[in-house]
């Protein structure tokens, strides 16, 4: 949380709209490859700087860019000049530390909203920006590190597979939203995964380690709700919007992804509820530990301490000492410790505390 | 819960409208079992494909289709391609993971949403998923597994009793959901009688199972909470929809049926403040007894440790002990540790340590 | 809870509208008692079965039929048909595990609702079933027992005390809904002097006994809750409720009843804050006292273990022992160990162990 | 709570509009107390009973009459005729055990709110009921006990200090109302005080009194959350009243008094949440002091009972026991023990357990 | 929190609008500095009264006038008077401990709000108390204490640098809420760190200290919230303002502060249920700890007390103890008990206990 937050105070008393990099530093550059397609033609380039991006603008394909390794001011500073978007918004692309949010600028559109992949070395998962800009015959991804995330629609735009060569912009966009979707669920199946192994470790072989794994399996769902739960409200917006730059004939879809991000909201807030319960459960089978050991504790304490105590007594070096003198009082006096200490037992093994 | 979602990740990266069988593995076949009737009249078919759904459409009979152990992609796609539904729509249909919802698309409606059953075997509680689709003259059911649920609604239009016979195809999905809240209850009467059991034992004879059981019955009220919450917004929807499918002589149905599903949340909520409830009682209850073993311990401690410490004096060896010279030394002795032991208790008795 | 839902599952799969008996099973009869009174007269009779209803629908007085001792469909059936009630309004009124609720028929008002009384044997709380139908000039009233809840009302109609005599069956349903509201205060008082009772007992002497008594009371504020929760809503859409059968005249009275259902609903909420900070008044001082035995545990073992350690070297019997040949070892010995204890309980004094 | 719901019960079952005195028995009569003026003249007398109270109504002046120690249903019904008030409005004023609620009655409003008042002797909080009634020319003050609340007031009518004596009879119950919010805040200070005295006593010397009285302070927020909270219903609703009652001046100060409810209710919470806090830290610091008790315990056990053990092997009386003869034997025997003990006690600070 | 209200109670009681400074005491007097800006010029001055105040008012440039160490009702007394400031909002500027809130006057807009700084000596967090005005052509900041807030501001405004100089006071006073919330994600991030820091402390070395840092964070964020939440309506009702003071110019700047307030109330909820994990984690390692210790308690108690008991026998003296007489009776039970001590121990190792 406050890793995401660190480089925020550098902006302090900067004037609203300063362009600065938030983030993690990069050492690679940026990368921007573009896609451009119609229902018969795709074209794949990849460009250096943002001087041609104006071209685009005003042709009759589909053009996608992807701007990759995120770190260069001047990219965003060129391609805001050239499809004219207000400095605030560049200044929130560079943010890498955006709220997720929907803003209608009347000729493109603006999402931000957060990437979660599985990152399966350090069986965690990885939190990422990702900003959409959709104008009208254009989308725009920025994205915090180079992933495959995009790969399969990649695929199925050189195939020509799918509907998305025959649909404009805005379906390109659902597609991206409906990807980055896709992974929310791969995030929450592996963060399953190991509640499922962390419920079967509290409830067979419970261990300090165990404690530690619960706590990190709820600070991950706090990140996640926090990542996924503004994500409905941007769907919902995106639904609700009266824009010439989101046709009708997406209302399903947009539908479809509303189904699916309330699913994965719903998937967080189950599993926190049984990530709780089952802190809950581990707390209480610790108690009941503790009141086992307790128990061993106070039987074997009831039982020795009266019968160290007798033999205390007859420890003693009394001149005058009379029992010590009879025949078989060393004999009796073992017999009758013995059956003290079974009666002692017996009675704390009928009230069930061995 | 991750048990539903496992599959989920398989689509991940497929275009949306791929039909993909999510849910568990099925080795028995798909089966379609055909009702049509009219109020004079009964016909009952078994299909073994699509290709004569067509014929049900524009016929005068209400016609009731029901699938079972659904999971061939081809049936879902035969029935959609006939009466026209959309592709996500088909998904949905085959996706036994789906959200309970209500999608008004003109002219049908689709409704999806739980069937609980209680397993007799497990002493637990089943989930099922139930595809409803409503159309001016036809219903489909769409159930995950074959079983017993409608079973009482084939009576009744065998034996034209009631009022199913009379009334159009809403009435006979009214029917259908009815019997499914139905069910609602006999779940909510069998996790019941759990809690009554489990809440006797806390009070009677509380042990480490019975911990067990209390998370296991919260667990369950998760998963029943989750299925059963949103099926009362489906309801509302349903009432307040303008649709032709719908009649107004609907409406007391309805309303029943809104009344019926209130009942059941709130016995849920109800339970499950008992549950947290019950948990709380066998903690402090654990807390208690964990409270009497101390003192049970501590009372033997102070009462002894002062004793066996006295015996120890006396049974020192230094050659000058003037004390074990004396005539009545030891009988002194012992009568004075039994006079203090007998204080100590007595004091212990008093604070109502024992 | 389960009690109350238990015949319910007996009705699966019956067609809505069947009317079957849902209670505890009945062995006396259902009584009918009429008043029908005017501002001049009033005349009282009891009728044994349903075939005279009919007559007091168009009459000029109003008519009050309380029902008790409910188990019999036949009556409902019977006023049912005489009243023109809808099928699934009747089975309500049999099924005593009903929802509160209000419905408006049109011509007559359905109303149900719980009346709680105090059951000074058991010193706990009764819920029964409350069904109140309001017609053009008639009242029914379906209560599952009979009792002498509404006895002053009958009293203030033979007098003709007060309004009731002078205004028309919505003052008289007021009337008996005023009562029913005036019981939810007595079981609150009755519930508050067991609270206070219980907290007394936490102050000052907390008992096992104790903690099952907050629970229990935490039970019975639960029902309560959901037993007194839902009528508000019911007097809220009674004050808004666009109905000829409910005069404008009414505003005032309901407005007083609304202010009464707060005012109990308020009562229940502070009683279950004062309830749960009882119990956690209960457990920490348990934990208290627990820390207070720790203690004495303690400070016994740390004063007594080094001193008997100390006897015990004196008591070892190695052939040369230099110390125990001095002339006043044992002497030494005992005031050393008298200091020694002396000072670690002087310590443990200190540190406020003890 | 249960206090001030005691005699309610009394009233169960007389028809509605009853006048009986709902509080604490009173010994004193009750006292009116009555203030006219104008911006030029002010004329105080004290009235014995209500006959001339009819006299103010139609007078030029603003008419303030006080009546506390009120108890007798007479006043209430005497000013109620000649006032024309409602019957259950008179009900209410002699209910003290009424909600806080604003009524608009056409020619005046009837206000009912708590008066909070710091006891000094008690240290703690005293709960009244005011009533105030405010018509065209008039505003009636009803207290449960007599009391210098409203001296402030007096004095500025009589000296004509700030604008009372220029604006109207609403002026003059915005007035009486900051007064009592006035004292809301007095009471929140001291409650803050004692505050604060528990949470030091929490960081220095905890001791089960602190837990008593952190106990005590939660239940006095929630009575005086109680009280307050829906006082800001009233003024909210008074703000948007339309009543030619109130003036569009009184919009600033009426705002006002909504910014001091609001910070009132506040305070109470951030009160609340600091109790709640308080303990934790209370009960956290608990937990910490038992597992520093059961350290001393653990490290005195595991340290004396195994040299304890090694000189009951020596104090044993086998006639053979070679060791006992050794030259150095007890010497050696003695620097073992100690250095086991000195290794024991090294192991257990090393492990920070002392 | 009782510090903010003490003096509050001083002002009970006195005419609503009269002016009393609420606040610390201060010795150093109010400072007034003024800078006068068009896009061409600027002029700075400092004032000592507010007699020339009036000038600014109708002139062509933006004035901003800045008061520190607020302390002298005259000067708000001054500036109200040549404004034309209500006398309730007078008296709220000099209530330093006023709610965050934003009031419309027609021709100004008043808004309170807290600053919050770093105290980088106490390692805590500063608030203070802003007072801003908006009028045609001046803003009046009101602030407790002097401090370099602003600076960054007024280099802009000498320099010309940014959009300040070419915008109106509508700007200004964005500006000034903007630097006001960059040093919220300050203080954020300085507590972050804090929490960092303690949840290392809670994983890697938990001490009592450490408890206390966590309710020491707990107690700053419940006052970061108080100070922060209201913040965020006070932008809404800003951008929803239909006022001419502020043009439409300002609506993206005016979300992006909302998107700002919004990130750091999400800031504090993420913390705030971070440290309630983070207290978790560490309550229940501390219940792992004293598990621990119980068992290393049990288990030395378990080993030795039998042992213990057994020297004890053959430390008795009776006359007639044949064991003592054996050859190898010293052997055989130093060996055996050795063995018991071995199987215990081994069993112990087998059930975890060590």
């Amino acid at each position: 949380m406050s890793r995401m937050m660190k480089k925020r105070s550098a902006k302090a008393g900067l004037p609203p709209g300063s362009l600065v990099y938030v983030g993690e530093a990069r050492t690679t550059a940026s990368r921007i490859t573009v896609m451009d397609y119609t229902a018969d033609a795709v074209r794949e380039t990849a460009l250096q700087d943002t001087s041609q991006c104006g071209q685009f603008e005003s042709a009759d394909s589909v053009t996608w860019m992807n701007i990759d390794e995120l770190s260069e001011p001047g990219i965003v500073a060129g391609l805001g000049a050239a499809l004219h978007f207000h400095p605030l918004m560049q200044e929130d692309i560079l943010n890498t530390d955006q709220r997720t949010k929907l803003e209608d600028h009347g000729d493109h559109l603006y999402i931000a909203l957060k990437m979660l992949d599985w990152d399966g070395k350090r069986d965690a998962m990885d939190v990422e920006q990702l900003s959409l800009v959709l104008g009208a015959n254009y989308v725009l991804s920025f994205q915090e590190r180079a992933g495959d995330f995009f790969d399969p629609l990649r695929v199925r735009i050189r195939q020509n597979a799918g509907r998305v060569r025959k649909l404009g912009p805005d379906y390109l966009a659902y597609c991206l939203l409906d990807l980055t979707l896709d992974h929310y669920f791969i995030v929450l199946e592996k963060l399953g995964e190991r509640i499922e192994r962390v419920e079967d470790a509290v409830m067979t072989r419970p261990r300090p380690q165990t404690l530690s794994e619960i706590h990190a399996l709820k600070r991950e769902l706090v990140y996640m709700r926090k990542a996924v739960w503004p994500v409905k409200e941007v769907i919902t917006s995106l639904r609700h919007l009266k824009s010439p730059l989101v046709s009708s004939a997406m209302q399903p879809f947009l539908r479809d992804l509303q189904d699916h991000i309330e699913q994965v909201i719903d998937g967080v807030t189950t599993y926190q509820t049984l990530l709780a319960d089952t802190l809950a459960t581990y707390l209480s089978t610790q108690s009941n530990r503790t009141n086992t050991i307790m128990k061993v504790l106070a039987v074997f304490s009831a039982v020795f301490m009266p019968l160290t105590f007798i033999t205390g007594i007859f420890g003693m070096n009394f001149r005058n000492m009379p029992p010590l003198e009879w025949e078989w009082g060393f004999h009796v006096t073992v017999v009758g410790m013995l059956v003290m200490g079974g009666l002692l037992a017996a009675y704390f093994v009928r009230k069930r505390w061995v």
